[in-house]
């Protein structure tokens, strides 16, 4: 049996994987009169006269909504709602198995950019924070950014899960090269969520829909190129959305355009977030001396690390389990929302996402071309990456 | 310590009372292929050629959404969203403790009928019934006749849960008293959510608005009188919304005017889900012989046991737990959804309604004065009622 036909199995034989249970049990009427009526009345009326009481008083302290419309879900596309919850209940899965975190999968029958806006605003008393899961771009942007001034964390792990895990795994393999990180000509594979997220990382910019500025003191490469289905992204070009528009006029500094295969020849690194099989070896080859590939598309890569090796790759990182290197949101995500939790935080910062990228490269103090980022069951990781975020001033 | 003080000072000490769990643990790369990437893939795929398999394949089949504006908040009126998150928690709790059904409180910063009518349909993918509550009357009406399409059962149970309690207290007490249920001339105080709902139920009446017709073969009562805070209900009365309306059009035969003193003379019964000492001893003793007397406004009833004895009333029972013949939504809401999701129940019909008081009522054979109603803790009480509702054609 593959592993899906067995996925599917466990799946039906557990109706999903996700329970809510009781933290007490009410076993007679002074059970009852201390947990619901009338006892419950007095943690009502303290909340009634503050409202940030509801962190202490109830769930809402540590319960995190893990929220998606199923507009791109995994490799599967636009699938829907249904079809993204054993997703999204896997998400909440891994925030308990991993960073201890309560959490509840909420998926919605909302397409329109404001009618998500409006749903997590709406919903938004009973949590902590909002991890934001596989909504398609350009919309993911627009979404996210509407909703910073919650008064709770709104983190969409498309992301910024995946640029924190590819900035910590780029600083590894940089060290493995011996190339400095700051020196890094980087292309990106892929202009969607992912792809436009590790460029403003990696470049220390801080973006806000039709503008990016570069942030004072982050640790960037040299130099980055993103490339869409059109090409490589350069300021100016047409046929770009404002989002690639603002990463386009910070990156690319001498504007070349043109495909992929024009515009990789010569780069330290290339990072897949895109589709199978859309990096060939002579890519590979084109590019500076110890090449470093990631290619992350799941559950098939840009290229097989047997053939990018083969090309004269010298790091190659994928997203799967069964080859080294494995670059996954699951490294940071729990202990993101551990630090949520634990601090009470009311926005995740860059500084934050820096101290958990930095964090997760020094977890491994000696990277080798197999081993340039923690195991996935690395002990304590989300405890430490929590401390780290924590630690921010 | 008085009750209060304890309650919050529980509260405080388990941040709450809910939680999510796994209901498996992910300790290997194996655990993680099967419930995570690349495995659930599967899941997801199944779904999306069939949404109904999320009720199979997800949490979705298993779990009842508990939601609420926080606008009528037990005894507290409109404290807003976080405020009445204590309760829709412990409300999920019992749906837990009593049902032994999976369910995730949201309380939702939305006050107009069609966010809130929006919001749950939003929402609707993730669950597999909504339980709205303590969301106020007249709004409450619009909200849930607006979601009776969803294709999941939408119960406000301050309307419906109430109903079927108080349905099922009064078939007994009618016993009691030595009437024929269906000779009782009622008088109902309070014309909300519950008071409107009771009236509903009471006359076996399928109201949608503005109109209700009388379901054919229901088991009502001889006659209701609906007294809100300007007196009786009538056909034609001033300043009755369009819900009181359709009640007034089907009650109050007679077309009695005046105000709870002027109405309740004569009367066989009176349902007080209005505000503590509402109902005095004058009233009771100008009642028919034996009056049944439900006072249930909380945690200070209409009038005190004690007060309706002396004035003369063969039956009489509260809300609280501290006297004999509590009438609690507790004793129906955890059955209710326990057939929900066993049965995977799109709708709860006027007949499945009937059946739980019926079943309830069945469960006390030979009611007295002071046990006309099952206790709540009464052995697999919810399992009862969910086989009843589920035996409904």
């Amino acid at each position: 049996m593959d592993i899906y036909q067995k996925s599917l199995e466990l799946h039906k034989k557990h109706q999903g994987k996700l329970a809510t249970t009781g933290l007490v049990q009410i076993e007679n009427k002074d059970d009852l009169a201390a947990w619901y009526t009338p006892g419950v009345a007095e943690p009502s009326r303290a909340i009634a006269k503050d409202p940030l009481l509801s962190f202490d008083l109830t769930l809402r302290g540590r319960t995190i909504a893990v929220i998606s419309d199923g507009s791109a879900v995994l490799g599967l596309g636009n699938i829907g709602p249904e079809a993204g919850l054993p997703v999204m209940e896997g998400k909440s899965l891994l925030l308990k198995e991993f960073g201890d975190v309560d959490s509840f999968p909420l998926v919605i029958n909302a397409t329109d950019p404001s009618e998500i806006v409006q749903f997590v605003r709406h919903v938004a008393p009973t949590f902590a924070g909002i991890l934001l899961e596989d909504i398609e771009a350009p919309k993911c942007f627009a979404v996210e950014e509407q909703l910073q001034n919650l008064g709770i964390p709104v983190f969409h792990d498309d992301q910024h899960g995946t640029a924190i895990v590819v900035s910590a795994a780029l600083r590894n393999a940089a060290q493995v090269v011996g190339k400095p990180f700051e020196s890094l000509n980087v292309v990106i594979v892929g202009a969607g969520a992912a792809g436009l997220a590790v460029a403003r990382m990696l470049l220390g910019l801080n973006c806000s829909e039709d503008r990016c500025d570069r942030l004072p003191g982050s640790r960037a490469v040299g130099d980055v190129i993103v490339v869409d289905s059109k090409g490589a992204l350069y300021s100016g070009r047409d046929d770009q959305n404002i989002y690639k528009q603002a990463v386009a006029g910070l990156s690319n500094k001498r504007r070349k355009s043109g495909s992929l295969l024009d515009v990789i020849q010569g780069a330290d690194a290339v990072i897949g977030v895109s589709r199978p099989n859309s990096i060939t070896k002579e890519m590979i080859q084109s590019m500076a001396e110890k090449p470093i590939v990631f290619a992350m598309a799941n559950p098939i890569p840009e290229i097989l690390p047997d053939e990018a090796l083969l090309a004269g790759a010298f790091v190659v990182a994928t997203g799967r389990s069964d080859f080294p290197n494995q670059i996954n949101n699951v490294l940071a995500f729990p202990g993101i929302f551990r630090a949520v939790v634990k601090g009470r935080l009311q926005t995740i910062t860059h500084e934050m996402k820096e101290a958990a990228a930095q964090t997760l490269a020094e977890l491994v103090p000696n990277p080798t071309q197999e081993s340039i980022i923690p195991d996935l069951f690395y002990p304590r990781l989300a405890e430490k990456i929590s401390e780290a975020i924590l630690s921010v001033d």
